[in-house]
């Protein structure tokens, strides 16, 4: 964000009375700031100056900057704070977002309730069009998997043990070989796990899930990276729990800091949730200083840490990652809940999840009988004769070397169509890219108008309950970089522009132009 | 009950004081009775009766009752009232146990905790043990399945889609030839389902779950018949909310009258959950009368109906059960969720369930996305393309007719080495026998016993909170009835009537004699 160039400043929010107080408060410095008296690039007041300047409380200083910044009046430096500038429109794209507010949000009620609801809307409109292509799902494409050498074995199995399908242990227990190769594997990337401690699940969604339900009672708070994937928020909202979402730099992930000034100040506070590798939707690799620190920060407030570690096998790295869960203490006495899923990078068809609960192992394997009981032998040795063999890893370099294409080829595309001032990170590895439209577009609008062209997005409001990532955008790169692909990129550059020509027409922003142009491009 | 054989009488329960104040009530009837001055047969003073007279609530008046029937001091008899008995000995099967109370336990804070811990200490010591015999599992044996179609159709699938394995769907939905199979083989047994209705499930225990999760708070009750399959207990306490046991017979199942007083007097009551075709443990079939009385209570108390229709192909019959569901109003206004599973009767290996929520359908829906996300393909399109063929349809007459002939092996081997006065119900199908050993014995023991000896069972107080089923036990005859299933039944009975001896030793009950005849003969 340094390169920004100020060049249409916005008028700033109306100080209306009957506005909230941060609203007020936020119009001084936005005013000041348009008049000049805050020149761009200078710095803004702390929230404990705020604090203490207008006597008001630390969520409300919160809730000035954010909403400054929200509104393009200022920019987080991380480490650093606030800094004044100008809304409008910047340099686009591979321009990183810098790091945001490192303080957490007290947790307002009016922001834990409604994620299941809308993501409810968003997939039943989704069920009802004919799609054509589909930039929502994070999910790669069939073709990136070695199906071919996974139908082989699935037969081999069948012919090897006839009864595999009509056979159902008797005991609830994972099946042995699965935890052993699971656990192997887990060697390789630096975690030492006790077979017998880990369990399977219905992909990782039903391991967050239960992690959830062991370490928490209804009413109680738990930390999450904001923005998030959204099935963590659900997780949390059909639980009876709240959600408090912590800032989350697109570099580094989770502000340590702003966790640890909530774990002081939020009682009810029980757990993190983290995506480590590969944060969702941001894309942040967690440094190993950070896992340390987040770890022994857990240990000290007694938080569980779930550790959600999805997209570990697709981080682009010399060296494989090493979760969290690597500085906890072994065996039952870990304060790390670890979520692993073979969903992504093996099998998607399958739903093969696993767990490693740590002291909540007990609870976890009673849960988890009580809710579904126990799993398919079948899906589990299928995972466990394949994970960790060298035709397993040859697959995943293949498999990171297409994303990281299809990654670079989508970041071109936004390049070309999308109206300039939109900005991504381009992460390294995953499969699919975070973007941030210029002030004052919808992704909301934009899933509609694209779905009516049969194409499917993840709009920024299904990754937060905040309400600040309505101009935030989801796109897969899982899928090859086909024509259709490009058509699709192609299609959404041009909605946006018609919502930039509704702007300019509302005399909110001139970006007709520029957008045009950009889409034409 | 009516050919029981009275002949030795306990003592009567100590009268101490410190007593609870229905031990003390139920006192002076086992006084009575064990002095003559109440003679066997005569009726004892109704649940109304004995509040009048002793000044007590209805909760302990009813524990009065309870009490003295455990005790073997009272019987029940349907819709007639409570007749005085003398505890002892009584002649051994088929006879079938005679119906219970008919109003419910009110819901006391003692019962509604525990049921979890109970079953993972339960399931723990089995993992422990080196497993010989499993007669603990409700599950048939592979061979009652046609493994060689199954496999034959699952590689036939492989190659029809090379790529189900590696393919996950974008949306949450259920696979549409899963629900259109569904939809068409549930009108076979009278029961007309919208395809889009229904909803793919890890199992029927995810179906039981997610029903409880879309009507019920923490807090709110639950009606569940007594006993009854502690899963369904279970996922009722992981959930936070409360089980009111109602009175089920072994004949008609679960007792109108209690559950419309349950209905009347519990103001957070908010579902009732029954398993109408083969009642786990107890076997019943309930008769279609009784159905539609139950749906229309439903209705009326506006509760959901949650039925678990599990064992539906097991029951020998002529017609086709039909589904309580079929009562119900059609489509989205049902107040009937209904759930099926196919681990069962098609595949236990895997874990293929599914479910119509009526009403429900959309939260259903909604948390089912929430907890664990899309459902393997592959699994849903195996059924489909099995269940409701003539070679299924066959497959099940088959297995029909073994599970018949295994159940009644099983009965011939309890009356031939358990001890005489135990009582079992031999039901109109299904793979498992509900047995009552004589009073003084515990099937808790016995389960420990057993597994010394490589032999699991399912003990009484598996099925209930209410302490109730202590002498109860559940064999499973699921398996082939091969020699070494009957050297496990005689073990079973030399580990009773070794019990028997310590109970004769202590003075309790001379039953030694026979005890050890019976395991001899």
């Amino acid at each position: 964000m340094n390169d920004s160039v100020a060049e249409f400043p916005l008028p700033p929010a109306a100080q209306a009375a009957g506005q909230p107080r941060y609203r007020q408060i936020a119009g001084l410095y936005a005013q000041a700031i348009a008049a000049g008296s805050l020149q761009p690039g200078q710095r803004l007041p702390s929230v404990r100056e705020l604090c203490q300047r207008h006597g008001v409380s630390l969520t409300t200083a919160l809730q000035v900057l954010r909403h400054l910044e929200a509104e393009g009046f200022a920019q987080a430096r991380e480490r650093v704070g606030y800094f004044a500038s100008i809304p409008g429109r910047v340099s686009s794209l591979p321009a990183a977002r810098e790091p945001e507010l490192h303080e957490p949000l007290a947790p307002d009620p009016h922001v834990f309730a409604g994620i299941n609801e809308r993501i409810s809307t968003f997939l039943e409109k989704a069920r009802r069009a004919p799609l054509a292509l589909d930039l929502g799902s994070a999910m790669p494409a069939p073709a990136l998997f070695d199906a071919e050498a996974l139908n082989r074995l699935a037969i081999r199995l069948l012919r090897e043990q006839p009864e595999i399908l009509v056979y159902s242990p008797s005991a609830p227990s994972t099946h042995p070989e699965f935890q052993r190769a699971m656990a192997h594997n887990a060697l390789s990337f630096g975690l030492s796990l006790a077979p017998e401690g880990i369990g399977a699940t219905h992909g990782n969604s039903e391991a967050v899930n239960l992690a959830l339900d062991a370490v928490a009672e209804p009413g109680d708070v738990i930390a999450v990276e904001s923005p998030t994937f959204f099935g963590i928020l659900q997780a949390i909202e059909v639980r009876g729990l709240r959600a408090l979402e912590i800032p989350c730099s697109p570099h580094t992930g989770i502000s340590i800091e702003a966790l640890e000034l909530a774990a002081r100040n939020e009682p009810r506070l029980r757990a993190v949730v983290v995506v480590p590798h590969l944060q969702m939707p941001q894309g942040s690799v967690m440094p190993d200083a950070h896992k340390e620190r987040l770890v022994a920060l857990c240990v000290e407030h007694r938080l569980a840490l779930i550790e959600d570690d999805i997209y570990r096998e697709f981080v682009e790295s010399a060296q494989p990652m090493r979760p969290a869960k690597a500085w906890d203490r072994p065996g039952d006495a870990g304060q790390v809940i670890y979520c692993a899923s073979l969903s992504k990078s093996f099998a998607p068809g399958l739903r093969q999840g696993w767990m490693s609960a740590g002291r909540w192992n007990a609870r976890v394997q009673m849960l988890k009988f009580a809710r579904t009981r126990n799993m398919q032998t079948w899906s589990q040795l299928l995972a466990a004769r394949t994970v960790g063999s060298p035709a397993y890893d040859r697959h995943l370099r293949r498999m990171r070397a297409s994303l990281k294409e299809q990654r670079e080829q989508s970041a071109r595309a936004v390049a070309r169509y999308f109206p300039s001032g939109t900005r991504l990170s381009l992460p390294p590895g995953g499969i699919s890219l975070w973007l941030e439209l210029p002030a004052g577009l919808s992704s909301t609008r934009l899933y509609d108008d694209a779905l009516a062209r049969g194409i499917r997005v993840a709009p920024g409001p299904m990754f937060s309950n905040t309400g600040r990532y309505e101009r935030f955008l989801r796109l897969s790169c899982g899928m090859p970089f086909t024509p259709a692909v490009e058509e699709g990129y192609r299609v959404l550059g041009e909605l946006l522009a018609g919502q930039c020509d509704v702007l300019q027409n509302a005399g909110r922003a001139p970006l007709r132009e520029e957008g045009r142009r950009a889409a034409a491009a």
